[in-house]
């Protein structure tokens, strides 16, 4: 198969990465100039738990021209469409398409795009790094859950599957991966948005009994608004997940930190608690503190001049 | 009338000064070491719009031992009840008591103390600066507004209006103060609490559109609730104040923002928003945003380790 991964931040260095070392063939797209042309001159740098050198190609995504048989998407909520158009080009019939965003929401704008036979939704919890242009830093270990949105075509859902398998990446095909996709926006919707606003570890948020307070209360929206569009969310279990997540991850500053704090970039924040807003304000259900919050990190966006 | 000011910060220092211009006699009373030292050794320091240098009592409050005819209430509003027990051997039968502290519920903290007919209730839009122990910045107009709280004893506050008027504080008796209490809470409870928690001046809050859409939120919470308690309030007149006072002080950094981001201070966090939370919360109302914020302003306390 030709493999494209649509975004090669950190996460999609580490799909291309393991994917590469498999018979399929790997194309990274990308959009960072620096990154480009560090990996074209001296390949893809790999540190953490293997070190490695690897030549892979990669370009931008407008020149990409070779038809895919599947493109996994992996770049921020917010480039998506723009992503899309982009690879227009290589988009066929048979192209599969997964999408490995954080946040809720994507199909409806991957659905503008591709034909819904074609189109594979699943989450990961692997993680990884950049350490710079071309140099990607990997430690510990992640699965990936997936499935195929259409329930005729299962087929291309376990291909994939496959696939990611023979690149070590512990997929699983998900008869039911919506409440997963969930889980893991309910984490960042809890945690990553509050350590922005609030600049602080995940295990200081968790320190404060005013912070734990707050966390339910978003689980709750997210739980409330999920189950009212159908999906099988347990909020006991979710809460159980975050509260693992946070001990796990205690010292961690969250990727929205990272992007709001530590490099003034936009956030994400419309695919998690701005999403379940929207959502909600379809259904008819108030969800104050994820509009609240959602008001506040655009409102702080708008203060450092982000745009 | 011997004039204790129960809270000799920059408001205190304003009050005291300008009453110790008149034939009334004033005492200050406070707890900061250095201050007192300044004030004794050199006198209270004016800059501003005057210039001066006068020579005022100033002591402990538990040092205080001389009955009051009237004490002005200017301490935080978290060290009121600590203030109101240190100066137990001032408060006689006739001692009136006015309270011009920000925020909501200080008169249910104030009953403990003083009975009834000698408290006074009051709001002030009079600024001031401390630039350093012993020295007041003193720029601007104001005014004050008070009412006695029991119906039977408007006289007290009447001579108390007289009082303030002889030392051009200029002072109306309310016949129903709670209104302007409420408006003024609602100003810092939109604008101090959420630039605090952003890091940004009043205008730059207010330049956002989700900004002032948390603004609007915010004031119908307080409103709700104010209007369940009894309390007259018109929420078109409430937010065209809260909209001029954003553009009059659109530079500025409110209170708490000097006190949890400059200072890592504890803020009065539970005296506004969280006032209005748990009023809501007795009158079965639901206040979400004052919710949130008072739990995001806690947490960032914790954070910052502030006790």
């Amino acid at each position: 198969m030709l493999v494209y991964i649509a975004g090669s931040g950190a996460m999609g260095c580490r799909f291309g990465y393991q994917i590469s070392k498999t018979n399929h063939d790997v194309i990274l797209l990308d959009n960072w100039a620096d990154h480009i042309m560090a990996i074209k001159e001296n390949g893809l740098k790999v540190t953490g738990d293997t070190e490695d050198l690897v030549k892979l190609p990669i370009m931008k995504p407008t020149d990409a021209t070779e038809e895919a048989d599947l493109i996994i998407l992996f770049t921020k909520a917010m480039q998506l469409p723009n992503m899309l158009q982009d690879i227009k080009k290589i988009i066929g019939k048979k192209t599969k398409v997964l999408c490995l965003l954080n946040g809720l929401g994507h199909e409806d704008v991957i659905r503008q795009y591709i034909p819904e036979h074609n189109i594979l939704m699943g989450v990961t919890v692997w993680t990884a790094g950049l350490k710079g242009p071309g140099h990607a830093h990997l430690e510990g270990v992640g699965s990936v859950n997936l499935q195929s949105i259409d329930p005729n075509n299962q087929e291309a859902g376990h291909r994939v599957t496959e696939l990611l398998n023979e690149a070590k990446l512990q997929a699983t095909y998900d008869e039911n991966v919506l409440p997963n996709i969930w889980r893991k926006a309910c984490v960042n919707g809890t945690m990553n948005s509050t350590c922005a606003l609030l600049d602080c570890t995940i295990g200081q948020l968790f320190a404060s009994e005013d912070g734990v307070n707050m966390v339910h209360e978003i689980i709750h929206e997210f739980v409330t608004v999920g189950k009212a569009e159908g999906v099988e969310l347990d909020e006991e279990e979710i809460t159980k997940y975050v509260m693992d997540t946070s001990v796990k991850a205690a010292h961690h500053y969250p990727s929205m930190h990272q992007d709001l704090v530590q490099n003034q970039r936009l956030t994400e924040i419309d695919f998690l608690n701005g999403a379940v807003n929207k959502k909600g304000e379809n259904l008819g259900i108030d969800t104050p503190y994820c509009r609240l919050i959602t008001q506040l990190i655009h409102t702080k966006e708008n203060v450092l001049s982000i745009k």
